[in-house]
């Protein structure tokens, strides 16, 4: 075979057993969570015809699909989001129980520029109620969304909430036009807080070209109060419909006693095409300049591309990766070497069979047992095992298997303790 | 936005929530199977350097490839099997433990022709251990492949071994070239118990190029019992080192307690490059015809293509996606329309906090719990009840929230029971 050097694509990543092992637990967590609301597994393939992603993300999210010609030149691409997938799903299974509440968590893939703990495959964990027009789904994703974090150990955080039905008021206002002019603006504001005030007004100016008066009119709209929405969208129904929606997602918030995880924060913008109303935006509090980490909306016209009945819908997505990285870092995430728990030792071919027996014996009690794949002298097996970091090792030569006994050594205090064969659960449990 | 038609590629396929939830947790069974004994979870990227992955599965293997230009106009391609992705990281990661045993459960993407239960995009588990020469690893695998089937309820399979070693002697014999050739007489051989042995022998002839004396000695090498296998290679090295290690595995798949579940069978071939050892195929032996759940293999040189020092492995891989659909076709599966276990329904606006209230005690209690998202009429949130099959409904209205009661329905029995608010999970736990 032609020799090549091993190498991993920029912007992808691999994650290692003693990573992984703790990922895939917060991975466990999140579903357990998710279905302890009810929501259900959902799973789409990694492939889409292009014609069902393209348009949805606007012209910059178009940019960065992965795109390409198949085997059988059809026009395909790899997923962008969780969400655009889910709706097509929606389009095609016409027997689908609405409300439809679903999960998935699976990887997108986005061209991006790879950065500091950004990739070009990563990890959505999201939730969608389907088929729902009640604000009382918009408040239940801020519920789930926060108890997923908690359940993952993040306690630290805000859910900052706006509404897009004010900023497509505001926009028309200044006479921006839908589209992709209105998303440019939107896309500028989402760089408020990494990039401050002065950048962004410059921005809107030289990038969106806005005039003065409007780039002032936007600043002043950020600085209103939650109370102060309705008046001044006085003459807006849109406007005034999305005061109307926050005040809403805010009392259920009250209701279901998370009021104080969430925020309203007017210059929360979200740069995808599809949101129409409620728009989340989850930062951290006890971490500077660390960007979102679970972010979502209400999109009650995407399906409509499939010239069906209107399904409003709403959702919430938690990005793990970036997060689970700093949670590591910061050591509130240990690692573990291993699943393995204890090592069972093999003295001899003869013994092997014997050996064999006790680990079945451990994993069908619970305990995930290894033997090492040959039989090298005793210490290699138990550098192994240490390097491994296995609580336990177990010895069973000659004598012990004639005796009915077996000897059992803790790692990590280097006790000794030999045990009826029998008993050796029971002492396990103990221990 | 452009209205499209929603649509899914040929060959690909949506797994709804109610099909998801019993997949998940087989998929949830067997991950725990493979951690009980000592393998930890991988994560590779979905897009390798085509390079990496090319002439690692035959000629024919490159074929099926999803191989395209990225935005940066890299050749790269789609996972096609998790092997040649986990040599990739072996060759990356030098620091890795060896014996390395790792556990990937991940899609992979094939261009073939979409057969019934084929698809293009397919689930598979792997295990392998990586650094090992020892056949303990190879009978290691036959055990943890066991155990990962019977962990999901299939309990009649038969694991058929063979061994490369003995096919490349044999081919030899008959001056059949290495390479693709070679692989191509396999691949042929993989067709038999499909074909039949006239089709077979045909085929040898018109697509190999075999001459008679090859096609019949290759017949009558298939007729062999394990036993005579040593005497028929006797002037081949490498025939009897494959015969020797055949008898190796078979005496631990013995000392491990599951030689009832292995058989040799010197017809099984398995087309890929990159085997160099035992190899394996697990067949159901309640159903017929309907190919193998789970194949695998030792490949102690793909390592090489990186020029480093040789590194002996071995591994299986379950394919899980054709094994569920058998075993929801047969009934011996029961899908579950939704997680949900109780709905706690909404009366009015006022109560609705004291319905959250309760959901929330019995989601900590470890109960699936949902509120209708939005308060219709009580008639409607039965009906969602029913639909989501969930076991208990709860009823608080305004005389329940003032006496501190609630109400409390079975809805397979259609029995009603009125708790105190503070006795609903001892109660629950109960029925």
């Amino acid at each position: 075979m032609t020799k090549v050097t091993p190498r991993l694509l920029r912007g992808f990543k691999d994650y290692l057993p003693e990573t992984m092992l703790s990922k895939q637990r917060m991975l466990d967590d999140i579903a357990r969570v998710f279905e302890s609301f009810g929501f259900g597994p959902l799973v789409t393939p990694a492939i889409e015809y292009a014609d069902i992603l393209m348009g949805k993300y606007g012209d910059e999210g178009d940019k960065l699909l992965y795109r390409f010609r198949d085997n059988g030149d059809r026009d395909v691409a790899l997923r962008y989001d969780l969400t655009v997938p889910l709706s097509r799903v929606v389009a095609m299974n016409g027997q689908l129980l609405k409300p439809f509440k679903r999960y998935q968590i699976a990887p997108v893939w986005r061209a991006e520029k790879p950065g500091r703990g950004r990739f070009r495959e990563f990890m959505q964990c999201d939730i969608d109620i389907v088929g729902a027009h009640d604000m009382m789904a918009d408040a239940e994703c801020l519920l789930v969304g926060a108890r997923a974090l908690q359940s993952i150990g993040v306690n630290d955080f805000v859910i900052r909430i706006n509404n897009r039905k004010l900023l497509t008021a505001l926009l028309k206002k200044y006479d921006i036009s839908e589209g992709e002019p209105a998303l440019g603006v939107l896309r500028t504001l989402d760089k408020l807080p990494k990039i401050g005030t002065q950048k962004t007004q410059a921005l809107l100016s030289t990038e969106n070209g806005l005039e003065e008066d409007a780039i002032e009119g936007i600043f002043a709209f950020l600085e209103l109060e939650p109370s102060q929405l309705a008046s001044f969208f006085s003459d807006d129904d849109i406007g005034q419909l999305g005061a109307q929606e926050i005040e809403t997602v805010l009392s259920l918030a009250e209701d279901m006693g998370i009021a104080h995880l969430v925020e309203v924060d007017l210059s929360i913008a979200r740069g995808l095409d599809y949101y129409t109303g409620t728009i989340y935006e989850t930062f951290l509090t006890n971490v500077d300049n660390f960007g979102a980490i679970m972010s979502g909306g209400r999109y009650d016209e995407l399906l409509d591309v499939y010239g069906k009945e209107r399904v409003p819908s709403v959702g919430i997505s938690l990005g793990i990766d970036r997060l689970f990285s700093a949670l590591v870092e910061s050591k509130q995430i240990e690692l573990q070497a291993s699943p393995t728990q204890v090592l069972v030792t093999v003295f001899n071919e003869s013994l092997r069979s014997e050996s064999y027996a006790i680990a079945n014996t451990l994993r069908e009690a619970g305990y995930a047992t290894e033997i090492y794949p040959g039989i090298p002298r005793m210490k290699k097996q138990l550098q192994y095992a240490n390097r491994k970091q296995v609580s336990y090792v177990i010895f069973i030569g000659t004598d012990e298997a004639r005796d009915g006994i077996i000897k059992l050594k803790n790692m990590d205090t280097g006790e000794e303790h030999t045990v009826q064969k029998e008993e050796l659960i029971t002492r396990l449990t103990q221990l």
